[in-house]
């Protein structure tokens, strides 16, 4: 790495950090953080801090709020955009700055843009690098990088379970198979999708509240429950989701055929209802996905336990996976893991992760990535 | 961290590093690095090579060759040892050096010793300073550290996964699970360990040679084969283990009952047969760690199919694990996992590792630690 790349990169890892201030508060927009850097030293400081909002870029030069010096450079972590939207191009405010120099993170994903702004920068005779810290600054936007090219929400799979696969114990006990610090983390990723979910037996068991508990702040996203028969509103005492102060953002997924009287009491307690088709014993998942596509909910986390974890690795409902794994094993053959009987022949068989990242937490460790189709 | 321990922390990494060039090598003696500063410049270093050979203080002391300057200081990654061996004890030759100053890492292992070294030290006015990354070096040594206080060889299980517990295909096929670097980190500890054991069936599946193959040296550890009625001398063709240039260093571990035609085969092939008892359908683990221990072997990584990691961890069988994780899943139910039905009834009920280290090697990660009794 030479000095001057490993410059940038430290620029850039400050964008990045400064993207991370908005963390799960731009959806469906990405992430985006930009700095203006003088004479070597860092004079200005933007985010995009959410839907309406100026962009980063903007930002960083309202934040400098003079004219620029000789040798100012920008750095911004996902490329400027180059369209007149709600906000104005990016690009066009860069020219009219008389910035000289732009280092941009990641290329636009959307494939109508990629590389277009840098071109229009370019053409105005500024110098553009792009590719500083790229992977970074992609996987800051892991939703928006999927909405924007595909018009269908992430769909993320969150898997907590022992070295040897298992959710629980034999009993069905699980709590907990991680330890803090894993569980602080998820906390960290529920913040960051704008949606949650979780199938009907979770709620049953662990009558869970689904929200972002961090720096003693509670942020509660959309919440769904996969309930087709809606058996969580048979339940003895009425479940967190449909009781607590954040009702109104829990929804449950059922089936036409679903017990009325159920619904309507769903209903009453001022939960919303999805009805939709079944497929092969689950709520059918294109359905799913238009219709959160319908009402802009680009990315749901789902919480899973065995049932629901098979379902979405084993039929590839999943687009992300999140794996916590703790350093234990219950070597029990009769604990709850993942899969049906599919007759693996050999190892190709096996369904893979791409754009594996690994963080070690304590003593567990989180493996995310894609899961490959 | 202060500057000056921040300087020792950098000072103790370039011993460690020293040790590891003996990597495997000392058995049953610890990996051991020394270097001496002077004004703040390394101007001698050692390691410990081998049994007989001197230990790392006292390279450290003859590569400097001259009388040590007024503010030299001795970095040691394993508390000098003060007993009179073969070499002569090190505290005496470090007091002899005039040195005034030594840092140590890890404090000896041995309650028997512990501290004395430093003690001694301390005693004839030397600044003594213990503790600087104590966990590196003390990882260092694992198997030294458990043969020194139990007498017993260290009994280690490699196992390669997938993220939900899977060792193979529902056919059997298994290769591969982990990826190259993975592979390529089990050469590693494979010199490492003075010995490595494997079971018959992956004798039979897979004829390995259980070599150590790294910058294009082979290393062949001492293998043993855990094959009660010797079904590996019945194979349509020797394995490897038994016909190989190394053949001398397999031995085979059977039953007294077994085949007395195999045992002669086997002895006739060169390869050595250890007649152990059986305890629950295996080799007995205690005669085995005693033949062990009577032959100076001092530590075992045993390579684990299905069912002797079902052996040796849910029995507690095993010491130490290493875990190699793929980034995949089988999401089969017939793929062979780990486990008999032990009834688990919470999650309290999980068998644990400590003193848990991570490793990521490209997308697959090794998590290794001590099985908790």
């Amino acid at each position: 790495m030479s000095y001057e790349t490993s410059r940038d990169a430290f620029y850039m890892a400050r964008a990045i950090e400064l993207a991370g201030r908005a963390w799960g508060q731009t959806h469906p927009n990405p992430m985006v953080g930009a700095l203006i850097v003088e004479n070597r030293k860092v004079v200005a400081e933007g985010w995009h801090k959410g839907p309406g909002q100026p962009h980063a870029e903007i930002e960083a030069l309202k934040a400098l709020d003079r004219k620029r010096s000789q040798d100012a450079a920008l750095y911004v972590t996902l490329e400027p955009c180059s369209t007149e939207g709600r906000t104005g191009a990016c690009t066009r405010a860069i020219i009219e700055s008389g910035i000289r120099k732009v280092v941009v993170g990641a290329i636009d994903p959307n494939p109508d843009h990629a590389g277009r702004g840098l071109e229009i920068l370019k053409n105005a005779g500024i110098e553009v690098s792009y590719g500083t810290l790229e992977e970074e600054c992609s996987d800051l936007n892991l939703i928006f990088n999927h909405w924007i090219t595909t018009a269908e929400p992430l769909l993320a799979a969150k898997l907590a379970m022992t070295l040897d696969g298992k959710f629980a114990a034999a009993s069905g006990h699980s709590q907990w198979v991680t330890a803090e610090a894993a569980r602080d983390d998820v906390m960290h990723w529920r913040r960051y999708f704008p949606a949650i979910a979780v199938g009907a037996n979770t709620v049953l068991q662990d009558d869970p509240s689904l929200t972002s508990r961090m720096d003693d702040a509670v942020f509660c996203p959309r919440r769904f429950v996969f309930d087709r028969h809606l058996k969580t509103m048979a339940a003895q005492r009425m479940p967190k989701l449909y009781s607590d102060q954040f009702k109104e953002q829990t929804c449950v997924l059922c089936l036409k055929s679903a017990n009325a009287e159920r619904k309507a009491a769903a209903l009453d307690a001022g939960v919303g209802v999805w009805e939709l088709p079944e497929d092969r014993g689950h709520i059918d998942w294109t359905a799913f996905r238009e219709r959160c596509a319908a009402e802009t909910v680009c990315g749901v986390y789902i919480e899973c336990g065995p049932a629901l974890a098979t379902e979405v690795i084993e039929n590839k409902k999943a687009d992300y996976l999140f794996i916590y794994k703790a350093p234990k094993f219950m070597a029990d053959s009769a604990t709850p893991g993942i899969g049906s009987r599919r007759a693996t022949a050999s190892m190709s068989d096996a369904l893979h992760l791409e754009n594996v990242h690994h963080e070690i937490l304590g003593d567990d460790v989180l493996t995310r990535g894609r899961l490959l189709r």
